[in-house]
């Protein structure tokens, strides 16, 4: 088990050398590369200093936790540190390489032409895959090689770090990417009219900087954690459902997810007849997923149990029921490949350029940015519903091979995850394929050396990365929600677990609810239920807010370098591009500690407040509206990018026209929306469920005492309004009209 | 009790006397006015025969529900016709004379001044608050005197017809009135540079004309649809907790209710010292709110027992609570009260001028349009979480009133919602005042007759409608939320009597769910959650996609009747307004299907389909995502109007400038997120628990029928699917491209 992370690392190194062993290009590009490259390891080292807080802190608190014995509760909080440090390796790795195969990727495109350049691109993104899959298995195959039947307790540890750090490397680098990017375009674009990526801009490094923050480490540390947190998931629930043979198959099924996506990354490669790169991508991604599938079948006979009788010290109801686990084991495996597909499908039909989705945006954008907006919000609605329909769809399908037994249920659910993730591999390398072929352009842009064919193939990739990073965003969304919905059943099993076991006192605190009932028909858990949802808006919200506030502290930046440095519209002088970095570095990570709060102290203060039935129902309810909430802003902001693609492509008046206008309005607004809220509603969701099975055991065991309950859930009260205070503070010293009185007072000195 | 709804409804004809005496003011007044209010009706008589034929069939289906006899089918049949008359006639007095009030308030700010102006602004207002709570009390009350304990399954009918009515005059109302709003502006504002109201847009008719079916007749049919609904809850929730005995409380309250609307009516008039309007109206709802408080105490020592146990027929479970009854009634009736003035104050904070969220927008119009809807909808899901939060509060402090007891917290739950209530006659009289005063600006401006001092006063009473609108918004969402969770208790309450006498082959067929059960933990009720949640978002994309499409006509006509109308520019030749009002008339009624089908058949479908639990769930997923939407909805959508006002007010460059171009699209965007979309979800909210309450019965009866149950959910899914299919094939065949195909070979005959 151990061996095959092992493995999966090698294949990463051997990419690694080929990718660094390619041409870097001309001078200039290397200069270029070299910005980005300082950049974004400056950010990403002040962003780990600033986290370094909790990495500390939080075993602490971990420890202090109710635990089965003194070598869990030491476990839990060592492996919350692996968790974290691994998590953060990944994006830090993924990155490294990406701002290293931009570069080379522009160099092949000049030199050496499409399938070359492409094969650098995916590659790069396949190392960034192949840590994410080995680190995955690493850490749970030392955790059950250690702790054996304890395992799960640890684990949750280990998910909770994996899932808090991937948590603030979403919201920090996404707001980072946002920020830079949305304040590139407000002065680049609208006001100065000049093209994107122009290096009169000095927000373009920056925005480049940014692809590579956000989507590069942001999403490989995300997966990484879905990835390690539907472990944790399957392994509780298999303890549950099979005893400690339970704890085999969810590990052979990534095993299978490692060895398929090294044969999906190396068969990815272009052929004759192949319309554009997305095909080879395709073909690589659905290759990988019928090997997967065919695998997984094989491995449920080797290991798994003929019928659950078979086993001992099983719970007898499960015990009766007479289905073929294999059986049940295979069919939510294939549920998990089916909804994959379902995913792309689905998101390509709202978010591609020739669909009518996008066309009618398009067309709106003939009366005006207002109707661009309008049907761009009402697609992204509608968009939502579908696949949480899907999502729905897809656990409904686990839960039907349950047979009434909501373990085995729960089981499947977290093994239909798992089978989504036997493709992670493919799909972070679809990912980190995005920002490196958008770098790779970029790069061509500024240093102006490259042209003809080269530019062409580099549009092209560019295009494809688009896409592939609107799938990849759909699937890690599907992701994420099963993975909660697998924790939400562990979450369950240890509250019944407890109540098992408890006082007379905790017994008549809890009244009816002293056996497990989350009934939506009491008050209480509807009251749950509506604060759930409420801190996915509230999430979002702030998220929202913080680039808004951030971009325009970039545009008000970038307007002062055009007005006091009048040689760099005339091409004679260099913009600071460093000062727009530093801006937003440094507002990225002071905006990321009021929704990093939320989302943990949230699920403290209801838990003890209001007990374990609202917490219960505040999973479900952050559940069912951030699948919702998550898609929307994605699929809307998808769609709005693609409209402004489609009109620049000469459609209704083409770019120049107040068409254009309208669609670069609609892509700003969505920009947020996608790159910045949508995807960290993801380990938002994580982290909350962690969070909630984490305290699980105290919440019951301090039902009684209303002191100890109250005095936690208040703190944590406290903690985040006080956050969210001094949020709305800051907005008021950094607004744009002292930043512009700044800019006045400066005025005469610079001109 | 019947008596008092005919003093309602007397006092209200004693209004109208009044309102019908006063002054038209001068023949273009008038002949404007005449325009309007045929219009309206047209739209009103269209829109009524469109319906009956829902008015006709449903009661047929409704019939083949089971009931407890043939009587209370028949009854329940019947009522469901009586309370969607009684909703339409409430739409429509009150709009009737909103249409004749609107002139007179003109004529009052031109001859008389601002006091009659506004007393006659509020009088109007008034007709329609009275004719709401008459209707409603004299509804319940004949149903209560003619079935005394069987009046609840009767009511549901009543409720039903009710909400059905007002939630089609919500969608197809805020179709019209968005359509023709945003319409006008495009084209006026952003593409001619005219003033609101000029008479040279040919939409500007259809504009006022809106105010009135939307704003006036959709709100009052909304509300009276809360009162009606609520009763009904309450009544079916009473009768549970007391028995019989248990019917007459609900029905004091209300009584009360009536008899302080009066009182407040009658004390709003402007006195020396008052800063503005605002003032005299807050002081008239906090009097009565005060008045309503103190009689519902004497009401609870008057008609409600010492103790629970003092009554025959009732739960022994309830029985043994020790706590005084009239105690719960009080506390319960007071939340209601609490959280109406919270609701007042949040929705004023985030939607005013002069606060920080307002002005915060205000700043980002500097940064151009893409900040501003940003900025907007932060601000909107910031405020949502609050909103959520109080009412959640409301709904909490109700429950723990039941002291454990879940029947007892719903009955709280209900009283708090009457509670609530009691200020419907003054709110609707509020919220009606607020198309009133915006139509009589708009009939001065379009009239050129009233100048100075005259105007001056309209400028003024249209800014505390707008206030008084944006207030009513925030307590309907309340109402609407208090009175679906009410409903949901009686449906907790249908299912738990059916299933005590289910047959065994329903208890086999029903497996863990034979005894009450919504927990979340098991995957079928968690699907029935994001199910819930996605119709509402489904609900709000449909519903801003209706308006975008229907404005998309407008202007292009708008545009049409520009071009080949050149005199009309110049003022020598008159727009065609009848155009746009048609077509405003004909899109919004067919728009208006595909939402309602929505409403209706989704609880069919997943009640048929999947049973119970997730029948229940899906009820309270919508309740929760559905609160958060629509304060969502209503407040981003409000701040942005408040926005474009500060900015009209001389901030930020003032009008002209390039930040009120910003804050105009920021306003046309939030117009179908406030008007249209955002306040048709309470009906929405309120409709599906009604369906589910009426199929409750029908559901667990047919559990083991597993062909009848596919058949029926089949059906309900075959024809939403094809709804949503044909409302998108026809936005194909009337999308601005082909219309503007037409505009271009029209072209050469108009030049």
């Amino acid at each position: 088990m151990a061996i095959v992370a092992l493995i999966a690392l090698a294949v990463a190194a051997v990419l690694v050398r080929e990718v660094l062993a390619a041409s870097q290009g001309t001078e200039r590009m290397r200069d270029i590369a070299r910005a980005v490259q300082e950049g974004a390891s400056a950010y990403l080292t002040r962003q780990f200093r600033t986290l370094a807080l909790f990495v500390v802190l939080i075993p602490f608190l971990l420890y202090l936790l109710p635990a089965d014995s003194t070598g869990v509760a030491v476990g839990r909080s060592v492996f919350f540190v692996v968790g974290a440090v691994f998590s953060a390796l990944t994006g830090f790795v993924g990155m490294w390489l990406a701002v290293r195969g931009n570069v080379r990727v522009a160099a092949a495109a000049r030199e050496s032409g499409e399938k070359v350049a492409m094969r650098i691109a995916f590659r790069t993104g396949g190392v960034a895959g192949m840590i994410t899959v080995g680190l995955g298995l690493l850490g749970a195959a030392i955790v059950v090689i250690v702790y054996g039947g304890e395992a799960p307790a640890v684990l949750e540890g280990f998910g909770f770090g994996a899932a808090l750090l991937a948590m603030f490397m979403r919201v920090g680098g996404g707001i980072f990417t946002k920020a830079a990017d949305v304040g590139a375009d407000l002065v680049g674009k609208v006001e100065q009219g000049i093209p994107e990526d122009d290096p009169r801009n000095a927000a373009t490094i920056a925005d480049n900087v940014g692809d590579n923050v956000g989507d590069c480490a942001g999403m490989a540390a995300d997966l990484f954690e879905s990835y390690a947190v539907m472990l944790v998931a399957s392994l509780i629930l298999g303890k549950v459902a099979f005893g400690t043979e339970g704890l085999v198959f969810p590990l052979v099924v990534p095993m299978i997810g490692v060895l398929t996506a090294i044969i999906g990354i190396f068969t990815t490669a272009p052929r004759k007849g192949d319309r554009n790169g997305m095909a080879a991508i395709n073909r690589g991604f659905f290759i990988s997923a019928a090997i997967s599938a065919i695998l997984v079948a094989v491995a449920a006979y080797l290991y798994l149990p003929s019928s659950f009788s078979a086993l001992s010290g099983v719970d007898p109801q499960i015990a009766a029921i007479t289905s073929d686990p294999r059986l049940i084991a295979i069919g939510a495996v294939l549920i998990g490949l089916v909804l994959a597909s379902a995913i792309q499908i689905l998101t390509g039909y709202f978010t591609e350029t020739n669909r009518r989705p996008v066309r009618d945006i398009g067309e709106s954008a003939r009366t005006g940015p207002a109707t661009v907006i309008l049907s761009g919000i009402s697609v992204g609605l509608e968009s939502a519903v579908y696949s949480a329909l899907v999502i729905g769809a897809a656990v409904y399908g686990a839960f039907l091979l349950g047979f009434g037994n909501v373990t085995i249920a729960l089981f499947a659910v977290a093994l239909a995850g798992t089978g989504l993730l036997t493709t992670v591999g493919v799909i972070v390398s679809m990912d980190t394929f995005g920002p490196v072929s958008d770098n790779a352009q970029g790069i061509a842009e500024m240093s102006g050396d490259v042209e003809g064919e080269g530019a062409r193939v580099l549009t092209s990739l560019d295009a494809v990365g688009n896409t592939t990073k609107a799938i990849t965003k759909g699937i890690a969304i599907a992701t994420a929600v099963l993975a909660a919905t697998a924790l939400f059943g562990a979450f369950r099993t240890a509250i019944e677990t407890q109540l098992a076991s408890a006082s007379q006192g905790v017994k008549d605190a809890l009244g009816s609810f002293a056996t497990f009932n989350l009934s939506v028909d009491s008050p209480n858990v509807l009251v749950g239920l509506v604060v759930g949802a409420a801190v996915v808006f509230m999430f979002s919200g702030l998220a929202i807010m913080a680039v808004g506030r951030a971009a325009g502290r970039v545009v008000f930046e970038v307007r002062e370098q055009f007005r006091t440095k009048p040689g760099i519209m005339a091409g004679t002088e260099l913009p600071d591009y460093g000062r727009v970095v530093d801006i937003c570095t440094r507002d990225s990570l002071r905006e990321l500690a009021t929704p990093g709060l939320l989302a943990v102290l949230t699920p403290i203060a209801v838990g003890f407040a209001l007990g374990y039935p609202s917490l219960g129902a505040f999973l479900a309810g952050a559940i069912a509206c951030g699948t919702l909430m998550a898609v929307f802003l994605a699929n809307s902001g998808g769609a709005w990018d693609n409209a402004k693609k489609l009109v620049e492509d000469g459609h209704h008046g083409g770019k120049g026209s107040d068409a254009h206008e309208a669609t670069i309005i609609g892509d700003t607004v969505g920009d947020p929306f996608k790159d910045t809220a949508g995807p960290a509603i993801n380990p938002l969701l994580k982290v909350m469920n962690l969070v909630a099975l984490l305290i699980a055991p105290a919440v019951v065991i301090y039902a009684d005492n209303v002191a100890l309950r109250t005095g936690i859930a208040l703190v944590a009260v406290v903690i985040v309004v006080g956050a969210v205070v001094v949020s709305k503070r800051r907005s008021a010293s950094i607004s744009p009209t002292e930043e512009n009185h700044v800019d006045r007072t400066r005025e005469p000195v610079g001109s």
